[in-house]
């Protein structure tokens, strides 16, 4: 399976591309990362962005997209932009019905290091030596896009299937119980 | 002028459509709700709201677009889908070459009703009488988007070429005076 990994961001977007299967060899196919000048209007960065991605995606044809999880406790000053850039690749995955997956930053950090509290350093050094790369992904954006990726090949189809059937409970329950609803994360 | 006005969301997108100019009496076009199930994945929810916004620039072919600045410290279980919402417009806008103005909440409220600190009955009953409507427009949503027409077109180019003058300055600037660091806003 090839899996388009996307940090989202309007200064940095980091985007990698690994194929690859649970217990199969993973291979990184191209990596990357969009930058926007913060001088430009919003409109003009978000539409950098996405001719990048959509860019990408033709070129690579992923089966499947990850997205870092954006949560509105992070830092406000780039919260809005982030939550913006974050539509880009959930709008191209419904548009080309591309499954998409998203995975918070401790989601992604266990997968790759085994310790979801992970720096940035660890991350990379991990995604260096997991996909056997002569040099280290830089920046940190280009690195974390690859461990989306990584993390998503390795959670495999299971965690799909989770998210599906807890998509399809609610569906039919008129009322879903607490415990539900109190580890639902904002999207 | 003809502009479309944005009440981003997911659950409502709230669409309006205004033709007028300073000091002419001001013609409401269209309004509407977009609602998508909360029960949906988001890119699929998103995507549904780019359907139809795509659709009423389409049939409506606004000069301008105004939509609702949506700011970080809104309420944190609804601030994601506002925000990935809101990308939605602004990049309509910059795909089509449509300028685009973001307009604040009491901008909205001041325009209209003479207090930035109306609350939503008021902003109701002044669209309704400002374009002479038979019938409130509902749900609030509908009646915010016709605001944010009526604040853009009353606030004329003014407003638009204070923000291009503010772009200008701070592109020549290495480092903008504190100030006007202090009062930038979170897009």
């Amino acid at each position: 399976m090839r899996v388009l990994g996307v940090d989202p961001g309007l200064t940095r977007c980091g985007l990698g591309v690994v194929e690859g299967g649970v217990g199969q060899p993973l291979r990184m196919i191209d990596v990357g990362v969009v930058r926007t000048p913060s001088t430009d209007a919003v409109p003009q960065r978000l539409l950098a962005v996405q001719i990048e991605i959509d860019r990408w995606i033709a070129v690579h044809r992923p089966d499947a997209i990850a997205v870092e999880r954006v949560f509105a406790r992070n830092d406000v000053s780039t919260i809005m932009g982030t939550a913006q850039a974050s539509a880009i690749p959930m709008l191209a995955a419904a548009r080309l019905r591309i499954p998409l997956a998203l995975h918070t930053p401790s989601e992604v950090k266990a997968a790759v290091t085994g310790n979801g509290r992970a720096d940035k350093a660890q991350v990379t050094s991990m995604i260096t030596r997991i996909l056997r790369l002569k040099e280290a992904p830089r920046p940190a954006d280009a690195a974390d896009a690859l461990a989306l990726a990584v993390c998503h090949i390795w959670r495999g189809g299971a965690h799909d299937r989770i998210v599906e059937a807890v998509a399809r409970q609610r569906t039919t329950t008129n009322r879903a119980p607490s415990h539900t609803r109190r580890t639902r994360k904002v999207t």
